[in-house]
Protein backbone atom coordinates (compact mmCIF):
# COMPACT_ATOMS: atom_id res chain seq x y z
CA UNK A 1 0.00 0.00 0.00
CA UNK A 2 1.38 3.56 -0.44
CA UNK A 3 3.06 5.40 1.43
CA UNK A 4 1.27 8.09 3.32
CA UNK A 5 1.19 10.66 6.03
CA UNK A 6 -1.02 12.82 7.32
CA UNK A 7 0.20 16.69 8.71
CA UNK A 8 -2.54 18.08 11.07
CA UNK A 9 -2.66 21.83 11.01
CA UNK A 10 -3.80 24.13 14.05
CA UNK A 11 -5.16 21.99 16.36
CA UNK A 12 -5.40 23.70 20.17
CA UNK A 13 -5.32 21.23 22.35
CA UNK A 14 -8.54 21.71 24.50
CA UNK A 15 -10.81 22.88 21.62
CA UNK A 16 -9.89 20.22 19.10
CA UNK A 17 -8.56 17.28 21.36
CA UNK A 18 -11.66 14.95 20.11
CA UNK A 19 -12.05 16.10 16.48
CA UNK A 20 -7.62 15.37 16.04
CA UNK A 21 -8.06 12.50 17.87
CA UNK A 22 -10.84 11.36 15.35
CA UNK A 23 -8.62 12.54 12.15
CA UNK A 24 -6.02 10.69 14.11
CA UNK A 25 -7.22 7.21 14.33
CA UNK A 26 -9.36 7.44 11.05
CA UNK A 27 -5.93 8.24 9.89
CA UNK A 28 -5.01 4.79 11.30
CA UNK A 29 -8.07 2.60 10.03
CA UNK A 30 -7.72 4.01 6.65
CA UNK A 31 -3.63 2.95 6.05
CA UNK A 32 -1.91 6.17 6.75
CA UNK A 33 1.68 5.04 8.16
CA UNK A 34 1.55 7.96 10.87
CA UNK A 35 0.18 11.80 11.87
CA UNK A 36 2.65 14.94 12.33
CA UNK A 37 0.55 17.32 14.25
CA UNK A 38 1.78 21.03 14.54
CA UNK A 39 1.15 21.33 17.67
CA UNK A 40 2.55 19.86 20.89
CA UNK A 41 0.11 17.48 22.89
CA UNK A 42 1.57 15.09 24.87
CA UNK A 43 -1.73 13.25 25.56
CA UNK A 44 -2.64 13.09 22.52
CA UNK A 45 0.23 11.32 21.93
CA UNK A 46 -0.66 9.05 24.49
CA UNK A 47 -4.37 7.91 23.64
CA UNK A 48 -3.47 7.19 19.82
CA UNK A 49 -0.56 5.21 21.21
CA UNK A 50 -2.89 3.37 23.85
CA UNK A 51 -4.76 2.22 20.31
CA UNK A 52 -1.79 1.19 18.44
CA UNK A 53 -0.75 -0.96 21.70
CA UNK A 54 -3.69 -2.30 21.97
CA UNK A 55 -5.45 -3.11 18.15
CA UNK A 56 -1.74 -3.33 16.56
CA UNK A 57 -0.34 -1.95 13.36
CA UNK A 58 2.81 0.47 13.37
CA UNK A 59 1.24 3.83 13.74
CA UNK A 60 3.45 6.67 14.32
CA UNK A 61 2.48 9.84 15.95
CA UNK A 62 4.32 12.78 16.22
CA UNK A 63 3.05 16.15 17.83
CA UNK A 64 5.11 19.90 18.05
CA UNK A 65 6.26 18.92 14.33
CA UNK A 66 7.25 22.28 12.43
CA UNK A 67 4.89 22.44 9.40
CA UNK A 68 6.82 24.10 7.42
CA UNK A 69 10.08 22.10 7.88
CA UNK A 70 8.27 18.90 7.30
CA UNK A 71 6.52 20.09 4.00
CA UNK A 72 9.68 21.80 2.51
CA UNK A 73 11.52 18.11 3.10
CA UNK A 74 8.70 16.03 2.45
CA UNK A 75 9.81 14.01 -0.71
CA UNK A 76 6.29 13.10 -1.98
CA UNK A 77 3.40 14.44 -3.55
CA UNK A 78 1.16 17.29 -0.89
CA UNK A 79 -1.97 16.93 -1.12
CA UNK A 80 -4.09 19.81 1.27
CA UNK A 81 -7.79 19.32 2.16
CA UNK A 82 -9.73 22.19 1.64
CA UNK A 83 -13.64 23.13 0.89
CA UNK A 84 -12.02 25.34 -1.73
CA UNK A 85 -9.74 22.81 -4.00
CA UNK A 86 -10.49 21.14 -6.94
CA UNK A 87 -13.03 18.60 -7.03
CA UNK A 88 -12.36 15.19 -5.79
CA UNK A 89 -12.97 13.21 -8.65
CA UNK A 90 -10.79 15.44 -10.90
CA UNK A 91 -7.81 15.70 -8.34
CA UNK A 92 -7.46 11.67 -7.19
CA UNK A 93 -6.79 10.46 -11.05
CA UNK A 94 -3.34 13.56 -10.53
CA UNK A 95 -1.85 11.43 -7.17
CA UNK A 96 0.74 9.31 -8.19
CA UNK A 97 0.86 6.14 -6.17
CA UNK A 98 4.07 7.49 -4.27
CA UNK A 99 5.02 9.08 -0.94
CA UNK A 100 2.15 11.33 -0.19
CA UNK A 101 0.96 13.66 2.42
CA UNK A 102 -2.28 14.85 3.10
CA UNK A 103 -2.82 18.44 4.97
CA UNK A 104 -5.50 19.20 7.12
CA UNK A 105 -6.05 22.18 8.85
CA UNK A 106 -8.43 23.04 11.97
CA UNK A 107 -9.71 26.63 11.66
CA UNK A 108 -7.51 28.89 9.84
CA UNK A 109 -4.73 27.21 7.03
CA UNK A 110 -1.98 30.20 6.51
CA UNK A 111 -2.22 30.83 2.55
CA UNK A 112 1.02 29.42 2.29
CA UNK A 113 -0.07 25.85 2.46
CA UNK A 114 -2.05 26.45 -0.71
CA UNK A 115 0.91 27.26 -2.09
CA UNK A 116 3.16 24.79 -1.16
CA UNK A 117 0.38 21.97 -2.11
CA UNK A 118 0.76 20.00 -5.67
CA UNK A 119 -3.12 19.83 -5.58
CA UNK A 120 -5.41 21.82 -3.30
CA UNK A 121 -8.51 18.54 -2.89
CA UNK A 122 -11.84 19.20 -1.78
CA UNK A 123 -14.97 16.32 -0.89
CA UNK A 124 -17.45 18.56 -1.68
CA UNK A 125 -17.31 22.18 -2.08
CA UNK A 126 -19.48 22.57 0.90
CA UNK A 127 -18.14 22.99 4.88
CA UNK A 128 -18.43 19.55 6.26
CA UNK A 129 -15.68 17.88 8.14
CA UNK A 130 -11.80 17.36 7.82
CA UNK A 131 -12.54 13.65 9.54
CA UNK A 132 -14.95 12.57 7.04
CA UNK A 133 -12.75 14.58 4.26
CA UNK A 134 -9.73 12.56 5.12
CA UNK A 135 -11.51 9.16 5.49
CA UNK A 136 -13.22 9.86 2.13
CA UNK A 137 -9.90 10.65 0.27
CA UNK A 138 -7.95 7.83 1.92
CA UNK A 139 -11.39 5.28 1.41
CA UNK A 140 -10.52 6.34 -2.72
CA UNK A 141 -7.35 6.22 -2.59
CA UNK A 142 -6.50 2.75 -1.53
CA UNK A 143 -9.42 1.82 -3.33
CA UNK A 144 -10.66 0.60 0.04
CA UNK A 145 -7.74 -1.82 0.73
CA UNK A 146 -6.70 -0.79 4.25
CA UNK A 147 -10.48 -1.65 5.76
CA UNK A 148 -9.68 -4.84 5.34
CA UNK A 149 -6.07 -4.92 6.51
CA UNK A 150 -5.10 -7.23 9.69
CA UNK A 151 -3.56 -5.08 12.14
CA UNK A 152 -2.77 -8.13 14.48
CA UNK A 153 -3.10 -6.35 17.38
CA UNK A 154 -3.56 -8.40 20.74
CA UNK A 155 -7.29 -7.09 20.73
CA UNK A 156 -9.33 -8.34 17.29
CA UNK A 157 -12.75 -7.53 16.49
CA UNK A 158 -14.60 -10.26 14.65
CA UNK A 159 -16.66 -8.67 12.62
CA UNK A 160 -20.18 -10.15 13.03
CA UNK A 161 -23.77 -10.01 12.26
CA UNK A 162 -24.95 -8.54 15.69
CA UNK A 163 -23.25 -8.08 19.10
CA UNK A 164 -19.84 -7.63 19.74
CA UNK A 165 -17.06 -10.52 19.04
CA UNK A 166 -13.89 -9.42 20.40
CA UNK A 167 -10.55 -12.16 20.51
CA UNK A 168 -7.61 -10.99 22.77
CA UNK A 169 -4.49 -12.53 23.46
CA UNK A 170 -2.92 -12.18 27.07
CA UNK A 171 -1.15 -9.18 28.25
CA UNK B 1 -30.75 9.61 -5.21
CA UNK B 2 -31.41 7.25 -2.75
CA UNK B 3 -33.85 8.86 0.42
CA UNK B 4 -31.08 8.36 3.23
CA UNK B 5 -31.82 9.63 7.00
CA UNK B 6 -29.29 9.56 9.88
CA UNK B 7 -30.42 8.70 13.22
CA UNK B 8 -27.36 10.14 15.84
CA UNK B 9 -27.83 8.74 19.09
CA UNK B 10 -25.98 9.30 22.64
CA UNK B 11 -25.40 13.24 21.90
CA UNK B 12 -24.68 14.82 25.19
CA UNK B 13 -25.10 18.42 24.51
CA UNK B 14 -21.35 19.89 25.67
CA UNK B 15 -19.24 17.15 24.75
CA UNK B 16 -20.39 16.06 21.72
CA UNK B 17 -21.16 19.50 20.67
CA UNK B 18 -18.51 19.33 17.52
CA UNK B 19 -18.88 16.13 16.84
CA UNK B 20 -22.13 15.77 16.19
CA UNK B 21 -22.40 18.83 13.97
CA UNK B 22 -19.50 17.24 11.84
CA UNK B 23 -22.08 14.09 11.88
CA UNK B 24 -24.86 16.28 10.83
CA UNK B 25 -22.64 18.97 7.77
CA UNK B 26 -21.37 15.70 7.10
CA UNK B 27 -24.70 14.06 6.11
CA UNK B 28 -26.01 17.29 4.43
CA UNK B 29 -22.70 17.46 2.28
CA UNK B 30 -22.90 13.19 1.51
CA UNK B 31 -26.69 13.43 0.01
CA UNK B 32 -28.62 12.75 3.31
CA UNK B 33 -32.21 14.35 3.60
CA UNK B 34 -31.82 14.75 6.81
CA UNK B 35 -30.58 14.12 10.99
CA UNK B 36 -32.63 13.11 14.11
CA UNK B 37 -30.86 13.69 16.78
CA UNK B 38 -32.06 11.60 20.19
CA UNK B 39 -31.36 14.18 22.32
CA UNK B 40 -32.73 17.70 22.83
CA UNK B 41 -30.28 20.51 21.46
CA UNK B 42 -31.28 24.13 19.59
CA UNK B 43 -28.05 25.28 19.45
CA UNK B 44 -26.94 22.18 17.12
CA UNK B 45 -30.72 22.98 15.15
CA UNK B 46 -29.36 26.79 14.78
CA UNK B 47 -25.64 25.64 13.54
CA UNK B 48 -26.44 23.26 10.86
CA UNK B 49 -29.37 25.66 9.69
CA UNK B 50 -27.65 28.63 9.11
CA UNK B 51 -25.32 26.60 6.82
CA UNK B 52 -28.33 25.24 4.96
CA UNK B 53 -29.50 28.80 4.72
CA UNK B 54 -26.13 29.85 3.37
CA UNK B 55 -24.98 27.16 1.35
CA UNK B 56 -28.27 25.36 -0.05
CA UNK B 57 -30.46 22.33 -0.03
CA UNK B 58 -33.49 21.20 2.19
CA UNK B 59 -31.53 19.03 4.74
CA UNK B 60 -34.10 19.22 7.73
CA UNK B 61 -32.40 18.22 11.17
CA UNK B 62 -34.71 17.40 14.48
CA UNK B 63 -33.72 17.17 17.38
CA UNK B 64 -35.43 15.44 20.92
CA UNK B 65 -36.70 12.44 18.62
CA UNK B 66 -37.47 9.14 20.37
CA UNK B 67 -35.14 6.79 18.60
CA UNK B 68 -37.41 3.34 19.79
CA UNK B 69 -40.22 5.47 17.85
CA UNK B 70 -38.76 6.27 14.99
CA UNK B 71 -36.97 2.80 14.05
CA UNK B 72 -40.26 1.50 14.97
CA UNK B 73 -42.14 3.48 12.19
CA UNK B 74 -39.50 3.62 10.08
CA UNK B 75 -40.27 2.16 6.55
CA UNK B 76 -36.91 1.12 4.91
CA UNK B 77 -33.96 -0.27 5.95
CA UNK B 78 -32.17 0.50 9.11
CA UNK B 79 -28.59 0.11 8.98
CA UNK B 80 -26.38 0.36 12.39
CA UNK B 81 -22.54 1.84 12.48
CA UNK B 82 -20.41 -0.20 14.60
CA UNK B 83 -17.01 -1.01 14.42
CA UNK B 84 -18.12 -5.21 15.73
CA UNK B 85 -20.51 -5.38 12.50
CA UNK B 86 -20.38 -6.86 9.27
CA UNK B 87 -17.51 -5.61 6.66
CA UNK B 88 -18.44 -2.53 4.76
CA UNK B 89 -17.59 -4.95 1.64
CA UNK B 90 -19.91 -7.81 2.75
CA UNK B 91 -22.33 -5.12 3.83
CA UNK B 92 -22.52 -2.30 1.14
CA UNK B 93 -23.97 -5.24 -1.84
CA UNK B 94 -26.72 -5.97 0.98
CA UNK B 95 -28.14 -2.62 0.89
CA UNK B 96 -31.01 -2.40 -1.17
CA UNK B 97 -31.46 1.43 -2.49
CA UNK B 98 -34.90 2.36 -1.38
CA UNK B 99 -35.48 4.42 2.15
CA UNK B 100 -32.31 4.26 3.98
CA UNK B 101 -31.75 5.20 8.22
CA UNK B 102 -28.27 4.76 9.36
CA UNK B 103 -27.51 4.86 12.81
CA UNK B 104 -24.69 6.62 14.12
CA UNK B 105 -24.03 5.96 18.40
CA UNK B 106 -22.01 8.50 20.27
CA UNK B 107 -20.08 6.78 23.17
CA UNK B 108 -22.36 3.70 24.22
CA UNK B 109 -25.11 2.17 22.04
CA UNK B 110 -28.23 0.13 23.89
CA UNK B 111 -27.67 -3.71 22.94
CA UNK B 112 -31.57 -3.20 21.44
CA UNK B 113 -30.25 -1.03 18.42
CA UNK B 114 -27.91 -4.19 17.32
CA UNK B 115 -31.42 -6.14 17.42
CA UNK B 116 -33.26 -3.34 15.68
CA UNK B 117 -30.84 -3.15 12.78
CA UNK B 118 -31.33 -5.03 9.37
CA UNK B 119 -27.63 -4.78 8.86
CA UNK B 120 -24.87 -3.75 11.68
CA UNK B 121 -22.02 -2.54 9.33
CA UNK B 122 -18.66 -1.87 10.18
CA UNK B 123 -16.26 0.60 8.08
CA UNK B 124 -12.99 -1.04 9.20
CA UNK B 125 -13.06 -3.27 12.44
CA UNK B 126 -10.88 -0.66 14.24
CA UNK B 127 -11.46 1.92 16.56
CA UNK B 128 -11.43 5.43 14.61
CA UNK B 129 -14.42 7.90 13.87
CA UNK B 130 -18.25 7.47 13.40
CA UNK B 131 -17.76 10.80 11.46
CA UNK B 132 -15.30 9.04 9.04
CA UNK B 133 -17.59 5.82 9.10
CA UNK B 134 -20.73 7.95 8.23
CA UNK B 135 -18.32 9.79 5.38
CA UNK B 136 -17.15 6.95 3.94
CA UNK B 137 -20.60 4.96 3.83
CA UNK B 138 -22.39 7.77 2.03
CA UNK B 139 -19.51 7.91 -0.52
CA UNK B 140 -19.61 4.15 -1.43
CA UNK B 141 -23.87 4.36 -1.34
CA UNK B 142 -24.19 7.11 -3.26
CA UNK B 143 -21.28 6.24 -5.57
CA UNK B 144 -19.82 9.97 -4.80
CA UNK B 145 -22.85 11.45 -7.11
CA UNK B 146 -23.56 13.83 -3.19
CA UNK B 147 -19.97 15.00 -4.35
CA UNK B 148 -21.45 15.95 -7.74
CA UNK B 149 -24.58 17.94 -6.59
CA UNK B 150 -25.11 21.72 -6.76
CA UNK B 151 -26.83 22.82 -3.70
CA UNK B 152 -27.79 25.91 -5.15
CA UNK B 153 -27.03 28.00 -2.18
CA UNK B 154 -26.53 31.75 -1.68
CA UNK B 155 -22.71 31.24 -1.47
CA UNK B 156 -21.24 29.18 -3.34
CA UNK B 157 -17.52 27.82 -3.53
CA UNK B 158 -16.60 27.67 -7.50
CA UNK B 159 -13.57 24.56 -7.23
CA UNK B 160 -10.11 26.59 -8.04
CA UNK B 161 -6.20 24.76 -8.47
CA UNK B 162 -5.33 27.42 -5.58
CA UNK B 163 -7.02 29.98 -2.94
CA UNK B 164 -10.79 30.84 -2.77
CA UNK B 165 -13.38 31.78 -4.81
CA UNK B 166 -16.77 32.20 -3.59
CA UNK B 167 -19.69 33.14 -5.27
CA UNK B 168 -22.85 35.10 -3.66
CA UNK B 169 -25.91 36.61 -3.89
CA UNK B 170 -27.47 39.47 -2.28
CA UNK B 171 -29.07 38.57 0.91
Amino acid sequence: MQDIWILRLGHRQSRDKRVTTHVALTARALGAKGILVSTRDSELEESVGDVVSRFGGDFEIRTGVSWRAFLSDFDGQIVHLTMYGLRIDDAVPRISGGRLCIVVGAEKVPSEIYQMADINLAVGNQPHSEVAALGILLDRVTHGEALRKDFGGRLRIIPTERGKRIESDPE
